[in-house]
């Protein structure tokens, strides 16, 4: 990626993921981690399929070769090369002559969207179907079809991408994001690409409080097995987290608060959205429709992770089916997702609780040359950075709370604050972090 | 009344109590109890003349049969049988021949509603009145009128219908309204009336959580009377009460919450009216214009006791005037009320509190047929019941909450709750009763 | 001043003390203390050069006598006596030929107002300076200039003018305005006009319960000096403060919070402003731009301080320029404010906590004479004051917030809460004060 713009990056990473087929296991997910791997470190965590997870067993893997349907002349009506989405996720191996009718119970369309495939899936009972333009429902005249899935289902294991960046702290600020979709840009390969921009950004950068660690997993599934085996480790050290998802199209933010909602991850992305992205989309938490947030927030979990997204589950018209290509991706709106997101983990490195150590009046801050010597004018940007400074700096008010009051970033306030600091006017509580 | 419907049976009910001559004592009310108690069980409460009760006493009994005054022709200008608003309430007897002038000091008008006929009392003085329209004044050009008013004011009781239906726990849901008046429709008549097809519902189901009692009394001294007698056992028992009056005017809802604001009764009406109608005027308690609310929740009372009405005080033209008749009435409006308060108290028999019983990450819905087999389809309502149900049973949340949160009804989320109870993924704490 | 009016003696103040060349220390703060101490009794408090207050040091005292610049013609260019805005305030003397370039170094304008002169000072920095009309630079065309400046600056002393009303309690209510700007009429004459005329008016008026001080001190020096040595006697005193400044623009008022928000300072002004001017601006705690608001409620010194005016420092074009002249006041405004002020100050005193004595349902108004004998009218007003007073007085809620729930003044409500305590219906519990 690039020094200072992770856009032709991000471009091509959208291109080199798009074709693999991914599902829940299998070897598309551990193709599409070698591509992601090329741009951050990136180590691969193998869980076999039958092992327990909570309330839920892996399952086997699935790969599939190949898929089609014929009629009875020869004509190939369905090609799984051609799209991807054509087959049912997790479908079972077929190989045999059906009738039309039985054909039909297998094939899945969307009335509604008559040009669109749909994407469907079958991880938890064995099955097996197709996927296919509404329109295309006229062309099947025939009485009997060739139907071929070549595809397995056995003992393997689920994976999950997982990478670390060690800062001076073991606290951690956890990213997550899922892959496992085939051939969809939105939802889902834009998460990916942004959390791959995010974290070579920050792997860059000099040594941070915070330590950051990664994830790439199976959607459902793979956060619940991943917490089944972290969530101890989790919950001792995640500061703060992030899920990431569906960041590609032209819309605003829509960010989902903890179950708590007033976490430090909840607190830095409001302000920062109150000032990047006033329009941004606010709300509380639900267990409805948040990816892998729902299982990071559920009950017994409860981590402070909050979603950042531009589309909820079937929110945009092309959710779940073909039309969500590359087309209705927009790389503005990835690359403000990159630099929000980035703004978002700079908050939480920087915020910091003061405490004014001259709070009887204000001090004379032109004696000490941080007040301009002719009086009369109105008070410039660093002077206002330093009487906002010093006005909440209570000992208990953290620079999060002195931003949203103020309307400087936690960035500028942070600078503002250690010059103050040299001149032995504020000291550092930072009450906020261990 | 009607199984399904109330509709006819509210209107029969109008129109049979709506010529007999009411006061806060005397046979009217009897009379207008005996005609309720056709549809519901009601029992006669009778409190004497001259009892004590908190700062009042119970005033003698006020019975009228006749009143008129002719000119001196003898031709009838103002006749009692025409319209029972035409005599003050409580009048004392009269049997004279008057001065105009005098007359003139007992003619009550509305110079502002100048073909009205205004509703006026005189309980607690001793006096006696005529009211009439404004427009009539030009009619009394005699210097002197024979003048009767054929009533009694004596030793007797004060009377106060009250009915009771038993369910599983000696908790009560209070029902409240007044009665009164003489003939006048939404205040007050709808009032009784909206009663009476409530309680006869209730009485048709089968046992319920709480028992419920439900009063007919004058207002202010009938609810005096009736808390300085029942107060202790009423603030052990009741959980909730709805004071109910006015509702026959096309006019939304208006609710005033209790003094605290967040007993189950406030709860319960703000959820239903959220789905019901968002429209509704929500009040924040106040001591004015709360019909008998103002003594349930008084300061030294405070029962959680909310009132539902479709006007205050003054708050539509035909208020307290012969214009408050049958033709203002909408029996649409009417019903509605009905329905509404029928939901309100359905909410509070089927509020309860439960808990997740796997709260690490979502349970597998599927494995269970709580989940459709294929996925890639957008959840539906049931699912997202148990969504709901699940993601914020804590064992405090209430279904209240919950349906807050969702947008579902209680009623439709208790009957979700019962099936994932079944299937051991909540279980019931019910912490809110009992 | 005037009995009842306020506003011919205002005009005559503003007029007076518009001619004064004003600083922060010096003879005319003195002559402009001696001149409102003809309205209102005022001591002078002086405090020497050098004393050492917090952080600060008083400066010393500057007087200056006249100055010029003339051009090699002997053309006077610039004269002190034309406009007391042309010498930057603390200039040291000069008296010598300087050339353009190094004139130019010490010319202030305002590019961007090019007829207005502004308004400069450097009362920490030892320097010198004048400022002129942008628009007149083209008139300095010469090579060299006479520069004269017949100024002091030495050891004096800095001025504070201070009054002192007695009340039956040593508890204070403190006025705070800033005097040392020289000729600019809403800010600062209006701030000395208002508080000289509400002084004026709190005298007149019979015995108190709160006592009052009242300041006029040049700003951010004067209130910190004045802190340094009487902050632990305000500490124990000042129940409710205000500080005054810029009110005699046509603008609503302008109100800013104490850094608490809810004193009983903050309340009174809420709930007048709430009645008198509901389009005021409420403005949160800042420590940004709040006159001598910024001292009396810096960490340390934290006192229930809140500040009422109509404009912020450069909210208005005019402000710190010689076009901020009496032109732009407008005497309506300024009268307005010393009214609210004044209803301010009332809602204080005659706030108290009263407890309803009959508490059980409502008290029988009407045999007390406190309630109309015939019923069926509306409530009137008086009869309203009643039922709120007794509805709300549950022993801890004060007449602030009954004003707030019903929407009468304290000042009605207060009345109406004696008269029900003449008939043991209410009890001074006046929990608020002391």
């Amino acid at each position: 990626m690039g020094d200072s713009m992770y856009r032709d990056d991000m471009c091509a990473l959208f291109k080199r993921l798009w074709p693999i087929s991914r599902s829940i296991t299998g070897k598309g997910v551990r193709q599409s981690l070698d591509i992601i791997g090329q741009v951050i470190p990136i180590e691969k965590l193998e869980f076999p399929s039958g092992s327990s997870c909570y309330d839920w067993t892996v399952p086997n893997e699935w790969n599939i070769e190949c898929a089609y349907v014929k009629d009875s002349k020869g004509r190939v009506l369905i090609d799984f090369h051609d799209n991807n989405l054509h087959v049912v996720s997790y479908s079972v191996p077929v190989n045999k002559t059906v009738s039309r009718d039985e054909l039909m119970k297998h094939l899945n369309t969307r009335p509604d969207l008559p040009d669109a495939i749909p994407y469907r899936t079958s991880y938890y009972t064995e099955d097996w179907g197709f996927c296919i333009e509404h329109n295309r429902l006229s062309e099947f005249v025939d009485d009997h079809y060739e139907v071929v899935i070549d595809s397995t289902l056995q003992k393997g294991s689920l994976t999950i991408g997982e990478g670390y960046i060690r800062g001076s702290s073991e606290e951690e600020i956890f990213l997550s994001c899922y892959m496992c979709h085939p051939s969809m840009a939105n939802n889902e390969l834009s998460g990916p690409v942004v959390m791959a921009a995010v974290c070579d950004e920050l792997r860059k950068r000099p040594l941070r409080r915070f330590s950051y660690r990664y994830i790439f997993c199976p959607e459902t599934i793979g956060s619940i097995v991943y917490l089944s085996k972290y969530h101890e480790r989790m919950r001792q050290r995640v500061r703060a987290g992030i899920a990431i998802q569906m960041l590609g199209i032209d819309h605003n933010l829509i960010f989902r608060k903890t179950r708590q909602g007033n976490t430090i991850a909840d607190r830095a992305v409001l302000n920062v959205l109150s000032r990047r992205q006033p329009d941004a989309t606010l709300m509380d938490w639900s267990p409805m429709g948040g990816g892998d947030q729902r299982q990071y927030t559920s009950l017994g979990i409860n981590l402070p992770v909050v979603l950042l997204c531009r589309a909820l589950n079937g929110s945009y018209p092309e959710y779940h089916t073909s039309k969500d290509n590359l087309d209705i991706i927009s790389m503005d709106r990835t690359e403000e997702a990159v630099s929000i997101i980035l703004e978002i983990i700079d908050t939480i490195e920087g915020n910091a609780v003061f405490e004014n150590l001259m709070p009887y009046c204000e001090p004379q801050l032109g004696k000490r040359g941080l007040y301009p010597n002719t009086g009369g004018t109105l008070a410039s940007d660093i002077t206002r950075h330093y009487i906002h400074l010093l006005g909440w700096s209570d000992g208990k008010a953290d620079l999060i709370d002195i931003s949203n009051k103020s309307g400087y970033s936690v960035v500028s306030l942070r600078k503002a604050a250690d010059t103050l600091c040299e001149h032995d006017l504020l000291g550092l509580v930072e009450r906020d972090v261990d």
